[in-house]
């Protein structure tokens, strides 16, 4: 298995297709560009979901993380990307992308978008 | 984009409009003044908010929550009115403004107000 | 103003009448007297409430909740009795007193009532 | 008043009948006897109740507590009939009886009982 | 009774079947390895139920868990095979089992999976 | 023994006086005047000591600090206070009372005085 | 080996009796009775020491704690009794025995006894 | 007694000249200005010093600490200011003046000065 | 390089020989087994160390430490092994091991071992 | 100002030189690549020093830290080259540096590195 950055997300079959359960992934370790001032932001983001045919495997879902590195994003628009990404990826019954960004300026930013299968 | 206190909020076009998500901004450096005694208060907002066309600018925000600081202002009044300067500027699905004023005369207060859009 | 306790609480009127919203005191330095034993009871208050024509003015709380310093008081009846004056005091729509005391025989005891306008 | 272990437990006239208030008491010393092994097993029981015609009197609680000492009980069992005991000496509008027991055999064991009035 | 380790569940009859309540049991050293690397994985398992006919047995438990110890198991797969046995074993009103596995490549991941007799 | 508050504090014999050993006690009740406004001020008082040839009475103690409770007096000075009437009645081999008052126009106060026998 | 309460603890010969390490046991199961009122006291025993030519063995300390909870005992002496008997039974070049006591009118006290070897 | 921001600390008499004792006072409330780019700073200042002739009087170091408010100070230069003013004003033994700004940049900055009477 | 569990320790030239610095390292995941009755038990191995001429390469030690996984161990001795082994590998200045094992017996056990190159 | 990354660390003169004093600034945004796997690491970097003639300029310190964004560096080497660049950059009368790097393998390293002037 490749360990570079990379967009591609590796869906495993549920082995657990007929359940309606839960997974919460916390991943305290994102950071991409300020689209305005090109410094780095760090963020803390938390995708919970309900799994439906597949599951999300981990080591994909870090090396996806990692493809963030180096490119500049809004805080609004990459939590969306996430849960885009990561709907597209598993279809899951449901799935909620919480990201909690460093303070800037005094202010601490969280973003969250949820998405109903 | 200027650096001093201003009651100009600046609102940016929301990355994701068709998605009704969350925003949850932390604030801990609010301070203005009694306006009965004069002397400093200060306060946590917590502002919480689902996007309508617009998304608030982070350091807008700040300028914003600074032009206060020389001013005096009751806890109740002054959540409540930035909470209609926000809803005014950004035109929210819902947001909610909470303020944790500092404990004065070995009281804590917290002032917590809502607008359903 | 006074600087003595005093049961009299002072209503000022609401800044923001036509908005439902809430506001909470906490109040960490209540004592009273055990009505059986005579010895001190120390206890937290938490006043939750939604403000209806009048929101309670600050000192004017901290001179009531001084004022049961030298009397006796069961944990159940002083609760629901601040519950009662202050409702009298302001009209709220909606009024929660919780007291947390501190420990006495090895047991904690909290009692939370609630007033709904 | 005893200060002996005792199955008693002592109703006080509820001093406000009218309103459905809550009582909540925690009791982090209770300690009885592993009916399988004899040794000693310790719980922390927080008791909640919305109080009907009486409240418990917190010294009687006390002994109540402690006549479990020198007996042996299954954690599903006493946890139960703390509960049964209570309601039937005070006939609360509701209660609630939780016992966190201490960790045995590397498992940590709560057992939660409710009685609708 | 054995010290080894067992997938023999001991339901143990409910000694208050008629009472709906609730028993949660908090589990931190359960450990299996991971099916792809061979290497150890580390889980917090916590298991929340209402009894019907029977309860668990404490040390049975213990031993249950201590059985996947030198087995391989997915994250998803393992959370739902504790669920399904427990099920099989005890018959409860409902039951809940979340595991939550200690950090991997920055990734914290909870399964929580539901069983509604 | 008296339950009314007291300046007398009972002094034990000490039962293992020929080893230097050390007592440490926490007493977060304590409640007194501001001498300059009359309002009520609160403090956590810790004792720390190396008995000599008595120990202090843990009843006698609380009645003690609760004899202060209507009196008016400075933070620095009735913390020295507590000290010599400690080292008076029990003549420790050392000292250390530690009070920390709790917040008063925005801050926090703690004074400790120290005697070495 | 026994599991009934017992004043006998089993000393083990140290595996490394060359080399001068430290030992700590935290022991918060301890329960025994006041000597003035027979009612139960409940502390934390934390046990510090560097071994000589013996350790303690753990079941064997479990069941001597266990052996005081139907004795009354003073604070301060019963925390010199535990470290003389250990002392005795193992002979340490250093040990360390601290006592933290639940809460009693008001004010936690913690009693700490040292003997070096 | 005035309520302005001041530079003037009153010195008032220690009550207790003949023993070393030590007081800490915390100060969560202090803010000034960036004299680079003119926006607030906060900080919490934290006091501790061992009293020579004089103590600080609690409501002059609030004005004290008010005083700033308006002034563009660095985190370095203002720390040792006021150490140097406290100083001079009441002439203690020992002082330790540490100011722990909040966050700029991603960066906390904290400051510790000291002075030996 | 392997990923199976090995006693190797693998040594890596120290980058910054001639600074006498420190390294920190806490292992949450050291699990062996109970040499008297089998069982499973579970530790975090915290080691400190001033790097003489190598530093103690990561992935050998996680391999290093999942090697006791099957097999018996007493506390005491376990600990002191690990001291053993990493000095004799890497040849630190100094080197403290710490473990901390889980509760067994309502008593949670720690051991620390130095070595003073 | 700049706002690339860059190595250049700027010194401000001391406003104190006279007064030997401390500055503690906490920097938890630091990311470099694992020379190793290439992979992001993640730390928190503390710096602790007893300034000299000169003090660190806070925004050159962030860009300083940025800087090592896209190189590869091991833990310790890293760790010590900032303490070597920081000591060259304002030359301290004393400097520590301790970088505390995110979990890898189930272990995390904290490094620790110290200079005295």
């Amino acid at each position: 298995m490749s360990t570079k950055p990379s967009r591609e997300l590796e869906a495993i079959p549920n082995p657990n297709p007929e359940r309606d359960y839960e997974v919460t992934m916390v991943c305290p370790e994102f950071t991409c560009l300020c689209p305005r001032t090109g410094q780095p932001d760090f963020a803390t983001f938390t995708i919970h979901y309900r799994p439906g045919p597949s599951i999300v495997e981990l080591k994909s879902l870090k090396l996806y993380l990692w493809s963030f590195r180096d490119e500049g994003h809004f805080h609004e628009a990459v939590t969306n990307q996430v849960l885009d990404d990561l709907v597209a990826a598993i279809e899951p019954r449901e799935m909620t992308v919480e990201a909690k960004f460093n303070i800037r300026g005094g202010i601490t930013t969280t973003v969250t978008a949820k998405h109903e299968g």
